[in-house]
């Protein structure tokens, strides 16, 4: 009865296709009245991790919606396709872990329905594009004011897909971690917080050796591009609370030669430390 | 006087430049309460045929809608400028043979006024942004009541120019085809159905021999990425109904080394059959 | 109180990322009956002066708004963040030049206002992404019905950063200037004007050499792409006013081998000219 006047959509789709505008069609034919907001469609492909991570990212700053997303490279198989209640709202993705760290960011999981209503799907069900015939469907039929539980049956919610959280090594030398997406700016975002830095004890205005593509790189840890040079490096927390590796006016990407998963580590200085390359 | 509540947009503008935004802006000036869906924008640059089976293929998705459509290699020449009547919804674009195979999806069509009524475009017409001043004013001023024979004088469907059909060559030995677009997961479309293959006595669990870029590949038909393993070649039924080469998990442009355009042959596996590779 | 139905947004965000999206949902928390119409995300980054070209010729064809523009290399340093009042409308971004041109375009400067009232910013502020913490919110407050006055004091319009306009060398022998912008097609945005031709007496009809790219290249001064045959060179007024490089169904960036930035000489051809490349 209720509804949503949002939806929000997320998904690894691109732009390069009719994918996204094929999905907003069917939204739009079975709610006309709700308005889609797209949160990003450039999820690398088939990335739930990385899908999770904007999601999550992402949700605080949204309107309150059925939040559909969709990564999904077990489309076909016999995975698990979900709509999530989490703190008065609702999350429609399969079931791969894409969902729960959002979720999360907005109380945590309330209640679980599996997709399993076909009156709530297209007809007919195509193998590869469920993301048009089951999801985009089902969160327009939320968003009209279907409740969750007409979509199917109730499941547990501790049965739930659900991604590793990354294994953040940090002692006294320092903090391991890794690159979890470069952003349009050149800008690597890692899988670290400030915490962790904390945790090595290292602050604002140390220099530390950020040891990435095979090389070491002399860094100081500011608070934003413009605590250095134009050109320089600097380790900061981003918009996002992550830690990040940028470059003042540059790409950071291009600078250590790394992108999305490549393993970074940030070292304390020694008292007489070696050179750094930048 | 009824109108529309919704414009569907598809066009080869690309997302790089600011066209799509003004056209939105010029749609927004005329109809303030109409609402512009983006359908694609990513058509190939002036590929009339890709635009014409993108919006063939996704108008039956779609809501009620005047199709705003613009691939315009011609714009400046002169060629025809038209609103296409078909199954009580509109499509506006140039008479390219981009609009005619939607038509057809709505129903067929049921009337053609071409768009010379100055008082319904932009001042000045450009004479190459004809989008902003010619189809994106007529889209908004149709979708907010105005009648299409007010647009103006009509003209005969019959002289609508119209794209050939792709001719598939099918015989016992398999179909040739070739490739109509690589999305954005390296899948690529054909130009061919399951029709086909059927005529070639080709089904589901058969293996093929995939010829494309100088090499032959060996096949599964299957029904969806799922039904070979991560990394195997697959030849499936898409999801709009077309016959398409997967790699399950990856690239199938990549691993045949093909883009749109490039032929393909299916061919079907003799008893004893040479190695292909994959 | 009276407040704007549209918000308008430019940015360099790109849409490889969550930015666009998260910016969206601050706006749509804030002022829920707000529509939003994108004009362009795809402004090189850091590029301030792009950014402005972009606004200024866009904003003519955009419903009365509240325009938000983002392209702030200054970020997290002591720049200036403004809402710019100019023909009844408003501009909101920082205060580096961006916005100038196209409030000149709306009929020039009435008022500024610094962004300097914490109650309209997200709490926290982060110090990379003013964009969602400070400039949305702000846009979407003003067109909400917050007065511009309650965002911040009133500042003097003289202070505020102005791009130097491009200097334009005109002779009797012929103009030089530069590349704005390579579009989506490969046309060649210079940053001259059909006057800038007049000036040195060329007009439709001549030829001239155009010189970029270390090359002189024999060209038709046209009105259209169509005005040359398929794959030749011609300069032409673009649908913006601006003077533009383009190939008849071809791409005149890559046959000139120069993108943005790059200088371009125009020059009138002697009589017994020598020969130029195409």
């Amino acid at each position: 009865m209720a509804g949503y006047d949002w939806i929000t959509f997320t998904s690894d789709y691109g732009l390069e296709d009719h994918f996204v505008g094929v999905c907003h069609g069917v939204m739009a034919r079975v709610a006309p009245g709700v308005r889609v907001l797209d949160v990003s469609h450039a999820v690398a492909a088939q990335d739930v991790r990385q899908g999770a991570v904007v999601l999550a990212q992402a949700v605080p700053y949204l309107p309150r919606a059925v939040h559909l997303a969709v990564v999904d490279p077990g489309v076909g198989t016999g995975r698990g396709m979900v709509a999530v209640e989490a703190g008065r709202q609702v999350l429609v993705g399969p079931d791969n872990g894409l969902l729960v760290w959002a979720a999360e960011a907005l109380g945590g999981v309330d209640r679980v329905h599996a997709l399993q209503n076909p009156g709530f799907r297209l007809k007919p069900v195509s193998r590869t594009f469920h993301g048009r015939d089951v999801f985009a469907p089902a969160a327009a039929h939320l968003a009209a004011g279907v409740a969750p539980a007409e979509l199917g049956p109730e499941v547990d919610p501790g049965g739930l897909v659900r991604l590793e959280r990354p294994a953040v090594r940090a002692g006294a030398g320092g903090v391991a971690g890794s690159v979890v997406a470069v952003d349009h700016f050149g800008n690597l975002a890692l899988d670290l917080r400030v915490a962790d830095l904390e945790e090595a004890r290292v602050a604002v205005g140390d220099l530390v050796e950020v040891r990435a593509g095979g090389r070491a790189h002399r860094v100081l840890v500011g608070e934003t591009f413009a605590s250095v040079a134009a050109g320089e490096l600097v380790l900061h927390e981003d918009a996002f609370g992550s830690l990040a590796v940028a470059v003042n006016r540059g790409r950071a990407a291009d600078r250590l030669g790394v992108g999305a998963g490549a393993p970074v580590e940030v070292a304390k200085v020694p008292a007489a430390g070696r050179e750094g390359g930048g």
